[in-house]
């Protein structure tokens, strides 16, 4: 670490997560100084560990004298993390996050700590239904620092996929669905483990069977669990399969298609109006991408790192 | 083991599972005089294992000479098991399975073991797709033994979950959803796991919570991974639940209420025209009963020991 980076060190950004640390050191103008983290997540983690992994990644990185805030989104802030931010209910402006932050206690006097607040939404009489987000709301925040007064539909794809309806800067109401985790559960652990594998759709035939499944799954939703099984009887029956491992990739990614396509069927009553805005890695939201423009939804890309920390330093910004 | 059973013994019927062997001991009338059983199922054998694991139960019922037949239904017939008997595709006589059937090698010259095959199914353009059976033929061919001709919809639920579509006496097509080990993943190892907990739906509020959710499930499955998260966020968030282990329960039964929903919703096209016939144990039948209701559908059952056993009792016969 060199002394010219830790003189312009202004600040840290955090996105804590249930099974990863990541942290990024930056300077006024927001530009990324250096970057690290690590793989402890809140689920290893009891309140007196969180100080002591901080310090293990920006330890280096902070200057001698003087105080360096910490902004932190993620599960740091849940019940069972470093110290509690309750959940802000929505509808929710998002510049407002940092009005939810709490401090929790350090014992370096060079650390000034945040945590901000997730979303939690109560069920009502308009078909909301309870749900709740943790750190998401942050790639939101970003979003709307990036693009002031932003309305639309936003997507974060993931082990528990959001979608949020945004008005003008505010969330009106979000949705999550299971579907990473599902996914996970099917691809890793059900009878379906010994005939799938990902290849990211690279292999030929794959992005085809991807998009076959998505149209099929979104088509027929109630037949999601009997897709899941044919996966299995078609490893077994079906001559039209290339062998060995590209069978297996070609299933693999029709088990992704099904998985993704059963929740775009959830929301597809609010696709038709309007692009949706995808925000996180690479990967994942071109594979919604193409799911969506499969079912004819156009869709747009926001990277989820820039998201993060655009939103930490609206949070920032706001104190 | 007493002689006089030992002398009336007349066959032995097997139900040779994934992780469980059942047996029985019958005399020439079908009435069952001995029953047994051990945790060696398919998955924890090799071919040469068979013998043994079935001698283990079965050594003590055989008379000191001549032959007994061991009819076998199951896995013990999959590629991967004792020796294959190959699916006989659909459409199938079910008094015609034991034209399928194979005779594995044994040293033990009083046993003459036959081996039942399954039922496959190839995806055509009726809508049909790929699918296949094993075990579950054999209690759909003890319902035809009980009632001749049997024409109607018939439904296995478990782990994977059966619907098959009879016509006098013959399968004209089925379907497997995957329901069963959905419920247990979810329920077992995913973020749902701290949250539910099953009682056999006998806690307070539990049937109406399962009923509900088969209601919601049915009418929105495109839905059916946000509402998974549901659980989380109500378990989080709703007010109204019980405290402790009762809000598992409820939330547990809602969980179970979501698979089975997904389920009924994807067969909804074929349940207008008649009653469901339900085979399999009381517990679950019950269950599927109760969600069948919720959607306005009778049903009756049939018990799955009784279907198993009749259904070798038709092989047997028809040799």
């Amino acid at each position: 670490m060199s002394d010219a980076i830790r003189e312009r060190l202004a600040w840290v950004a955090v996105d804590w997560g249930s099974s990863q640390l990541r942290v990024w050191g930056l300077d006024e103008s927001g530009e990324v100084l250096v970057r690290g983290g690590s793989d402890k997540g809140m689920l290893t983690l009891r309140p007196e560990d969180y100080e002591i992994a901080l310090l293990e990644v920006v330890g280096d990185w902070l200057p001698a004298s003087g105080r360096v805030g910490v902004w932190v989104c993620g599960m740091a802030g849940a019940r069972q993390g470093w110290r509690e931010a309750a959940y802000l209910p929505v509808p929710t402006r998002l510049d407002d996050l940092a009005q939810g932050a709490v401090m929790p206690t350090v014992s370096d006097t060079r650390l000034d700590v945040l945590l901000l607040p997730g979303l939690c939404q109560f069920a009502d009489v308009t078909g909301c239904d309870f749900d709740v987000m943790r750190g998401e709301e942050t790639q939101l925040a970003g979003l709307v620092a990036r693009e002031p007064g932003f309305s639309g539909l936003v997507c974060l794809p993931g082990t528990h996929a959001k979608w949020a309806w945004l008005e003008r800067g505010e969330v009106k109401r979000f949705a999550t669905y299971l579907t990473g985790e599902l996914y996970g559960l099917l691809a890793g652990q059900s009878v379906l483990r010994h005939s799938v594998a990902d290849d990211g759709l690279t292999e030929p035939g794959c992005r085809e069977a991807f998009v076959a499944a998505v149209r099929e799954a979104s088509a027929r939703p109630g037949e999601f669990a009997r897709l899941l099984f044919g996966l299995r009887a078609a490893d077994l029956l079906d001559a039209s399969l290339p062998a060995g491992e590209a069978r297996q990739t070609r299933l693999g990614a029709r088990l992704s298609g099904l998985a993704i396509g059963l929740e775009l069927s959830g929301v597809r009553h609010d696709l038709s109006a309007s692009s949706v805005t995808l925000v996180g890695g690479e990967a994942l939201c071109e594979r919604y991408a193409l799911a969506l423009e499969a079912l004819g939804h156009a869709s747009r890309r926001v990277e989820g790192e820039a998201a993060v920390l655009a939103g930490l330093g609206l949070a920032r910004a706001g104190t």
